[in-house]
C-alpha cells in the first residue's frame, strides 16, 4: 500500500489495512501510516518512492501490488523464513518450598499470545487468537515454509512407571525452557491436550508441574480451544446416525427408504455428492435417481448393519462410570429396538487418534470417511462414508485440526494438540503440531514431544505408527527415569497413588536402585532397536541421595545411553535442565540410523509377535479364538497391512502389572483384536482395557472453586 | 507512557505497550510511538509536554501514570462513554433470486471482530478475540458503564406460528440492520445460540436468513465460542457425581465414607470450604473433622439420595433419539446398581437456563449450587452444593458467561448468548448480553432481542421470568406475522415442513387472511396486558398480494397495534426494514406502563391459572394428581414463590396443536409440574415435551461438506 505521499489520505482510509500482514510505505518514514488503521503484528516496510513504480490497483478491500512492488514483498517474506527468534523470556521467581502448580501458574503473567506468535515468526494471518493466552495456528504455514529445513526432533519417553508417573511432561517442558530461555536456542514443546474428565476426578492437572509448566494451567486443563468438544460432537453425531439408520431401515420398505434418501426438492430429484460416491463404490455408474433398478435401489438404500457388530461407541469428556455399560433405545419411539452399548471417555474416540495422525484437511476427511463402525450382515465393513456423514464430521473438526499455541512458565512456545489414549490408541500428540513446530524452530532448533506410558508402549508406537504417518525422523530420545521407579523395579514395596511412600523410597537404598536399573537398561536397548541415540534424564526428587543419582547415571551410560543427566527443572525451571539440554544438543548431532521395527507387509500376527518378543521380551504370543477370528476378518477385509497399536498395561513390560523389572519367559495373551481403520492401525488387546474412568468417593472437584470477584480458579493442582 | 521526547527509545521499548489500551504521548505527534509496539484498537492520545508534569513511574510491564496524567486519562475514558458509533457498515450486493443463506453469508467479508469491537466503544481489555469473527466480551464493562443510561429495549415476538416458523430471527436482524446501517442509530441484536444437534438433523441453520443474517453463518451454527460444550461438560459432571455418590454411599460404612470424604493429606485433616458450608446447612458449627459425633458424621457423609427421584439428566448436543430412554450402570463395576435414565439435548439443561438468567459470576455460582437434582429419602431436596460440585461447575462455566460478539451481514453488532429451550425453559437469550448491549448502544440506541415460539409463550416468559430476573423494562414489542400463518389460523389447510405449500398459501385469499387475523388480534391483546406498545411486523413473502398485506396492517392497527409495517429484509436487507425501524423508534417514545402479569406471592396453582386464562384464553386448568402432589412438595420445600415457566405446544394458544386461531372454552390439563430451582422457575407440563430430537432418514448432513482446499463449508442452509 502506498503512503499518503502517493495516495490522498481519503483513499488510504478506504483500504482495509486491518487485513494486511505487510504494509509497504512509499516513504522512508514508516510512521506515515496512522497506527489506528493497522492490526498488531503488521510489518511496515519503508522504501523509496522509486520502488513504487509498478501500477497499484486498489480493489474493494484488497490492494494488489504489481511489478517490482510484488517482488520486493516476496523477497521480504523470504527473508523472514530463517531467523533466530527474538523472544522475550519470562523471568522466574523461584520459591522454596515449591508452591502448588496453580499458585506458580497464577504468579506468572503470560505474554499476550499475539506477541508470542510474532516472536516465533508467525504471520498475522496464520494465527487465530482465542482470548489472551491461546491461539490456533493455520496449516497454511506448512505451505509457506515448505522449503525450510526441519529442526531436530526429540522424543521424551520413560522407563516403566509407577502409578504416580515419572514426570515426562515436566521433563519435556523443562527441556524447552532450558533450550530457549537459557541456551538461546529456538525450541518448541508439543504436548497432548489432557482429558477434562480426570481434572475433576483423581488426577488433577497435566500441564507439567512446579517450575516447568504450561501456563495458564487452568486454560490448558479445561476447554482449551474446544478440540475435545469438537471430537465429542463428531463422534456422537456418527453414533446417532448409526442407530437412527438401523431404525429407519427396519421400519421402511426399500421404496420408502429410497424416496426419503433421494427426495424431490423443488421439483428436482438428485443424489448428493456423498450418495454418488456410494453408488460408485457399489459399482453403479448411474446418476439419475429415476434410472436405478429395484436391485440397485436395494443395494443403495440398505446398509444392513448387523447391530451385534457395532464397534462405534458414544463418548463424553467426563469420568462417568455408570455409562460403562448401558442399554439404549428403550423409549417407545424407538419401537423396541434396544441394544447394549457404552460410552467411552472422549479422548478414546478414534477421531482423536485421527486428529493426532492426520497430515492435512484432505487427509483428515479421508480418514474420517474410512472409519469402520460395524459390519453388515454379509460381514463387510460399514463406514462413516456409507452413512453419508463424512463431510459433516470434517466440518465439525475444521478448527480442531489447527494446533493450539500456548507458552511455558518462561515464555517459550508450546503446541497443545490432540491427546489420544495411550493404550487403545498411540498416545502421542499430533503430527501436524510437530510438523509446524519443526518449520518454526528452523534447522538449528529443537522440537520436543512426548510419548505416553513407558518407552515399550509409547515410544514403540511413536516410531512405528506416528513416524510412519508423518515421515519424520527423530533425532534423539530422552528417557525419563526416577530413583523411585527404579527402586520399585529393584524389588521395593508397592507404590499406590494417594498413599504415603514407604521408607524405602524416602531413604537412600543403593541396592534397590542398582537392582532396578535393569528396567532402565532394557528400555535403553529398546530405543537402540530403532537406531536413535538416547539421553537418560533422571528426574530428581529431594529425597534422592547424591550416591543414588550418580549410580543411575553411571549404569545408564554403561548400558549404552549417549549421556545421563540429573534434572531439577521442577524446582528450578529451565535452569535445572540446562545440562540435559546440552546433552540433547550433542546427541542430536550423532549418527542416526532410524528404522522401523517391522515391515507393514508382514501378516498381523507376525507384527504382533515381533513387538512382543523384541520390545516386551515375551517368549511368544497366544491369540484367543476371538482374536484369531478378528485377525482373519481384518486380513480378508484388506486391513492386514496396517501397523499395530498394542493395548497393554503400562505398569510392566509384560501383561501383568505386578511383574516389575524385566520380566522374561512369559507368553503374551491376545484376548481380542480390534481396528481403527480411519486412524490406520490394528489394536490387539492384552487383557481388558478400561475406556471410561470413574469418580472416587471424594473427587478433586471438592477443592476446585472460582473466585467470582477476581475470576481466579482455585484448587486445581 | 511518555514519548521518546521524554524517554530514551530503549526505555520505551522495554514497556509492554502491547498491553495498553491507551498510550499517551507527550508530543503533538501520535506517530512518535512506533506502530509495531502496540496492539490494534489502542488509542493514542497526544498532549503537550506540559501535561506530563507528574512523576511517571515505570515498573516491569506496567506503567503507572500519576497526578494530572491520570486525571487526563480518566477524563478521556469518561468522554468515551457517550457517543454515536462511527461504524463502517458493510454494503450488500443484493441478488435476485435470493441465493442460499450460506452463499449469501460467504459472499460477504465480515469486518475483523476487533475492529467492530472498537467501533462500538469496547476497550481492548474488555474483549477476548476468538478467531477473526467472534469475540467474548467481559462483564467488567458493566462496572465501567454503570452510570450510563440504558438504551431502548425491544422484544421481537410472534403470532402462533406454522411449523415453518414466521421469521422472528430474520426480523430481529433486519431491524438492527435498518436502524444502524440505514438510519445511523446505534443498535444491537441479542440472539440465542442455536443447538448444534438440529444443524445436522432437519432444521439447518438459525442465523436469520436471506439478507438479514449473522455472519459467518457456519460459525454461528457450529461450536461458536464453546458455550454449549461448557454447559454439556458441567451438566454431565454433575450427573456423574450423582450416580457415583450413590454407589459409594451404598458400598461403604459411615466411617469409611467419612474417612474418604475428609482424608488426611500430608498429615493434616481438614474440611474443604464446600464441606464446611454443608456442615453449616446441617446446623453443625464444628470445623475440626475429629470432633464430629457419629450422628453428625452420618448426617454429613450421607446424602441418602432416593434414586427414583433423580431429575438431573445427562445431555449431548446431538439429535440422538436412542438416548431418550436408557438403562445405566450395567457394568460389573457398578455392582448391580442399574437405573433408568435419559439424555436430553444440551440446550435443555437447567445450566443453559441459568446462563440465560444470571446477572453476574457470583449470581451464576449461587444458582449452580442451588440446582436441585433429586430428593433424599426423607423428601428433602439434594442440591449440586450438597454434592460438593458448585465450584467445579462455575469453573467450567467461567468463559461461557461472557456474551459472544458477532456481526450482521451489514456489519452491525450482534450478541449471541445462551439458547434455552422455549418449552421446558424460558427460550430467551441472556440477560447479561442485553444488559451489556443496552450500555453500549447508549441512551438513544436500541437493543433488539427475541422470544422463542409465539408471544403467548415466549413473550409471556420474557416478561414474567426474564425481565423479573434482570429488572429491565421493555420499550416496544415487535409482533411478527406472516400472511401464511394468518391464513392457517383462518382455516387454511395444514402446513407441514418438507411438503410443498397448498395453493391457498400461494394465491390471494383475503377471506382466509381476514379470518386468521383473530390470532394476531389476540396476541396484540396479550402484549397489552403487560402495558407495552406493540408494532406488528408483517414478514412479506413474494406470493403475498398487496391487498392481503394492506388488510393485515389495517386489522392490526384497528386491534390496538401502535403501527403495522410490511418488511422485505429477507430479500433487501436492512433497507427492507427501514419503515419498521422508524415505527419502532416512534413507539419507543410512547408512554410505557410495563407490569408483570402476576405476583410471585400467589400460590403456584393460582399463577398457572392466571397465565392459562388471561394469556391462553382457557376456561380453567386441571392438575393431575401427580402435578398436584409436586405443587404441594415444592410449596413445602419453600419454592412456592418462583415464577412459572409453562411447557406448552407453540402451535396453538391452547394445548392442542391442531386448534388454530383463538381457541376458547378449553380446560388446560397440567400433567406434571417440575422445577428448575437454580434457574428459578417452576415448569408445569401441558402434555408431553420431547427433550431429545431425532435424526430423520435423510439428515441434512448428507449435503454438508468441507472443501479441504478453500476450507469453505458447503450445504448449510
Amino acid at each position: 500500500v502506498a503512503s499518503e505521499h502517493f495516495w490522498p489520505k481519503k483513499k488510504l482510509e478506504c483500504l482495509s489495512l486491518n487485513h494486511a500482514d505487510v504494509v509497504i510505505v512509499g516513504s522512508t518514514k514508516p510512521d506515515d501510516v496512522p497506527v489506528s488503521w493497522i492490526k498488531p503484528g503488521t510489518t511496515i516496510i519503508s522504501c523509496s518512492h522509486d520502488l513504487l513504480s509498478g501500477e497499484v490497483i486498489v480493489q474493494d478491500d484488497v490492494s494488489i501490488l504489481q511489478s517490482n512492488m510484488v517482488k520486493n514483498t516476496e523477497r521480504w517474506i523470504q527473508s523472514q523464513q530463517y531467523r533466530k527468534w527474538d523472544l522475550r523470556c519470562l523471568k522466574l521467581q523461584l520459591l522454596s518450598p515449591v508452591p502448588s502448580d496453580i499458585e506458580i501458574s497464577r504468579a506468572q503473567s503470560p505474554k499476550a499470545v499475539d506477541v508470542l506468535a510474532k516472536e516465533i515468526g508467525l504471520l498475522t494471518d496464520e494465527v487465530e487468537i482465542y482470548g489472551q493466552t491461546k491461539a490456533k495456528v493455520r496449516l497454511s504455514l506448512l505451505e509457506r515454509l515448505k522449503d525450510q529445513p526441519d529442526g531436530k526432533y526429540v522424543l521424551v519417553a520413560g522407563i516403566t512407571p509407577t502409578p504416580l508417573g515419572e514426570g515426562k511432561s515436566t521433563v519435556t517442558i523443562g527441556l524447552v525452557q532450558a533450550l530457549t530461555a537459557h541456551l538461546n536456542i529456538n525450541s518448541f514443546a508439543c504436548l497432548r491436550q489432557p482429558s477434562q474428565g480426570p481434572t475433576f476426578g483423581v488426577k488433577g492437572g497435566a500441564a507439567g508441574g512446579g517450575y516447568a509448566q504450561v501456563i495458564p494451567m487452568e486454560e490448558f486443563n479445561l476447554h482449551l480451544t474446544g478440540d475435545i468438544h469438537a471430537i465429542t460432537a463428531a463422534n456422537n453425531l456418527l453414533a446417532a446416525a448409526i442407530d437412527a439408520r438401523i431404525l429407519h431401515e427396519n421400519t421402511q420398505s426399500d421404496k420408502a427408504l429410497y424416496n426419503r434418501l433421494v427426495p424431490v426438492v423443488n421439483g428436482v430429484r438428485g443424489f448428493s455428492a456423498i450418495q454418488l460416491a456410494r453408488l460408485r463404490r457399489l459399482g453403479i455408474s448411474k446418476t439419475d435417481p429415476g434410472s436405478l433398478t429395484e436391485e440397485e435401489i436395494h443395494k443403495f438404500a440398505r446398509l444392513d448393519i448387523d447391530p451385534s457388530t457395532i464397534t462405534w461407541q458414544r463418548v463424553v469428556d467426563t469420568n462417568d462410570r455408570f455409562l460403562r455399560k448401558i442399554t439404549v433405545g428403550q423409549a417407545n419411539t424407538e419401537k423396541g429396538f434396544v441394544r447394549q452399548a457404552q460410552f467411552d471417555i472422549a479422548v478414546a474416540s478414534e477421531i482423536m487418534a485421527i486428529l493426532a495422525l492426520t497430515t492435512s484437511l484432505q487427509d483428515m476427511k479421508e480418514r474420517l470417511g474410512k472409519m469402520v463402525v460395524a459390519n453388515d450382515k454379509k460381514g463387510e465393513p460399514v463406514t462413516a462414508e456409507d452413512l453419508g456423514v463424512t463431510g459433516a464430521l470434517a466440518v465439525l473438526m475444521k478448527d480442531a485440526i489447527k494446533p493450539t499455541l500456548m507458552q511455558t512458565l518462561e515464555g517459550t512456545p508450546v503446541f497443545v494438540h490432540a491427546g489420544p489414549f495411550a493404550n487403545i490408541a498411540h498416545g502421542n500428540s499430533s503430527v501436524l503440531a510437530d510438523k509446524i513446530a519443526l518449520k518454526l524452530v528452523g534447522e538449528k532448533g529443537f522440537v520436543v514431544t512426548e510419548a505416553g506410558f513407558g518407552a515399550d508402549i509409547g515410544m514403540e508406537k511413536f516410531f512405528n505408527i506416528k513416524c510412519r504417518a508423518s515421515g519424520l525422523i527423530p533425532s534423539v530420545v530422552v528417557l525419563v527415569a526416577t530413583v523411585r521407579a527404579l527402586k520399585m523395579h529393584g524389588g521395593g514395596p508397592n507404590v499406590t497413588a494417594g498413599a504415603p511412600l514407604k521408607k524405602e523410597y524416602t531413604e537412600e537404598n543403593l541396592q534397590l536402585v542398582a537392582d532396578g536399573c535393569c528396567n532402565l537398561q532394557k528400555q535403553i536397548q529398546i530405543t537402540q532397536l530403532f537406531g536413535v541415540p538416547v539421553v537418560v534424564a533422571l528426574n530428581v526428587f529431594k529425597t534422592d541421595s547424591p550416591a543414588e543419582i550418580d549410580l543411575v547415571c553411571k549404569i545408564a551410560k554403561q548400558s549404552g545411553a549417549f549421556d545421563a543427566v540429573p534434572c531439577d527443572h521442577w524446582s528450578a525451571g529451565g535452569r535445572g535442565a540446562v545440562k540435559l539440554a546440552q546433552a540433547v544438543e550433542k546427541a542430536a548431532n550423532q549418527k542416526n540410523s532410524f528404522k522401523y521395527l517391522y515391515s507393514l507387509e508382514l501378516p498381523i500376527v507376525e507384527k504382533i509377535r515381533i513387538i512382543a518378543q523384541k520390545v516386551y521380551g515375551a517368549q511368544d504370543i497366544e491369540l484367543s479364538p476371538a482374536a484369531q477370528s478378528q485377525v482373519d476378518r481384518y486380513t480378508r477385509q484388506g486391513f492386514g497391512n496396517l501397523p499395530i497399536c498394542m493395548a497393554k498395561t503400562h505398569l510392566s513390560l509384560s501383561h501383568q502389572p505386578e511383574r516389575k523389572g524385566v520380566p522374561t519367559g512369559f507368553i503374551l495373551p491376545i484376548s481380542d483384536v480390534r481396528a481403527s481403520i480411519g486412524a490406520g492401525f490394528i489394536y490387539p488387546l492384552v487383557g481388558t482395557m478400561s475406556t471410561m474412568p470413574g469418580l472416587p468417593t471424594r473427587p478433586c472437584f471438592y477443592d476446585i472453586d472460582l473466585d467470582p470477584i477476581t475470576e481466579q480458579v482455585k484448587g486445581l493442582f
